[in-house]
């Protein structure tokens, strides 16, 4: 219920998922049932095993997690949150407040054995592909232990979902030399360095380097990862505006314009992760995908495709096994 | 010595500072002799009272700034920085190896008197004009204080070069609200807060607001500074490549490339800070402005007219002031 147009876009995207994926996924749409039902047809929704369970509340874009948390134990957020920890459902999807979300899974589903924080995860666009970075913005303050285990959840996000073996992992950094940056990121850097050769550990990447594709993941800290994420977002809008300012001044660039419209788009779209759905918070114990609130019914659909393949490939598991592993290869964690 | 196309883009600036600003300023060239001369005139340079200072030596782009700083005393940067801190100059311009510029200001000309950390100021481009973003890359962990100081040296540079009253102050964080962020931050935001009104502080800015302009100076560490910073430039260049490929595919795209090519052109040039030609170690007890490796004689003209102009409204007095006036008022600087 918190997404920008929900729950219309939240219903849609999930009849389209129900539609594609109906022999592996059964959907259940947490939220007010009269609004919902008003978004697609029973009759279909029954066929597909659309279910619905009604809550009275929805957390908004603008309201404080923690405190909306406490006090609105019956929004559409708390409640699905609640519904995987009882085991009702595998996976959790929302187009709405993230920090709602991270608050709302971290306290009820709680963390992964042997995790120290979750992390936000998304991907941003490569001349071959996408790169994973992460945390954007679960966590502020990290310490060098944290990006370690983010480098490990990055690589099996990557293996498990996009079947990239050996993930190439990067750590984004201000030079190349193993000696640069902050205290935190020179410590980190020792860790991945002596994980390897487990951990496919590439060494430092610089800003330039995250849309160039070196690496299949890279880590940063939450408050660095959030900040660049959304000034590339503007950069994009800045690129844009140009063009149209110019477009308003020259009718030769009006027509250059127009006919490069689908390259626009193209770029636009490399830039929104519509097509991933959405940016799954790893390290709780259970599935949670984050999803744009501007997110379309397309990206919800794909977002409920992350979040079942996560719970197919038992994405915690393999979290949880590949820091046992280390742990008992007594490698430093702490 | 020190930028990609040393010494000929340095000489050729320098010329042509010289020849727009013969009245103010008085261009010395440090490096190696024999190869300053043969990229100008000596007659000319003569008239126009360019005079060379001499060196043998030179520190590259790949060299760590600190071992080169102990064992190239007669590279050009560390020469011009004993010039200055002798009185021979005002201030120096270089576009070779950022540390080892930052390193030679830092350790010959000292800090001003109660700055605790230099920062480097660059502009990034608004829909009007540009914002003011330190540090981006001279102090990689950042405690409160420092970033209170940027803010104060960002306000006098905005105002002592370009004009600008009462400079609106941003705090870089990952949300609007003053609880959010690192924990550097939130306490950053209380010392900002509680400057004001004589510091004009607008509170946080996030990520996607640096480019619309909402405040004349942002302020964050120089970790996060000089990823965003890089990050930017890289989001240009896969604007660029998206439409370069898509040119090859079809006529039509093509067409349309060659109609907005001025456009794009704007475009990079906005990114790419020559038009004020250099980015100054704000702090330092003298003048100092570091150009790209890659400036253009353009740029380096550029530099050499900010350089003046902080010698002329006497920047690193203002700083000082500033922060004298504040320990006066009894605020809290440690």
């Amino acid at each position: 219920m918190g997404g920008d147009s929900a729950p219309m876009i939240e219903v849609q995207g999930a009849v389209a998922a129900a539609r594609e994926l109906s022999d592996s996924v059964e959907i259940v749409l947490v939220g007010d049932e009269d609004r919902i039902c008003r978004h697609y047809d029973r009759d279909e929704g029954d066929r597909l095993g659309i279910r619905i369970h009604h809550t009275t509340e929805r957390i908004t874009m603008e309201e404080s997690a923690a405190f909306s948390f406490r006090r609105k134990q019956d929004a559409s957020i708390v409640v699905a949150t609640r519904l995987q920890k009882e085991g009702e459902i595998d996976a959790l999807v929302s187009a709405g407040n993230t920090g709602a979300v991270v608050t709302s899974s971290l306290l009820t589903l709680g963390r992964i054995a042997g995790v120290l924080r979750p992390a936000i995860a998304v991907l941003v666009p490569t001349p071959t592909g996408h790169t994973i970075l992460l945390d954007v913005g679960a966590n502020s303050d990290c310490k060098p232990v944290h990006l370690y285990q983010f480098a490990v959840m990055g690589m099996i996000y990557a293996r498990e979902i996009f079947g990239v073996a050996d993930a190439r992992i990067g750590l984004l950094n201000i030079g190349e030399e193993d000696s640069k940056g902050s205290e935190v990121a020179v410590q980190a850097y020792r860790l991945m360095h002596e994980a390897r050769p487990h951990l496919n550990f590439i060494g430092n990447v610089e800003g330039r380097d995250v849309l160039k594709g070196t690496a299949d993941v890279v880590v940063c800290d939450g408050f660095t990862g959030n900040v660049i994420l959304k000034f590339a977002e503007s950069v994009v809008g800045m690129v844009m505006q140009t063009v149209r300012s110019g477009v308003e001044k020259d009718m030769k660039i009006r027509l250059g314009a127009m006919l490069l419209k689908p390259v626009f788009r193209r770029l636009k779209s490399r830039f929104n992760y519509e097509e991933y759905g959405g940016a799954p918070l790893l390290g709780v114990n259970g599935v949670c995908v984050i999803s744009h609130g501007s997110s379309s019914a397309f990206a919800i659909k794909n977002a409920i495709r992350v979040a079942a393949q996560s719970v197919q490939n038992r994405i915690s598991d393999r979290i949880k096994e590949e820091l046992d592993r280390e742990q008992a290869e007594s490698r430093v964690l702490g």
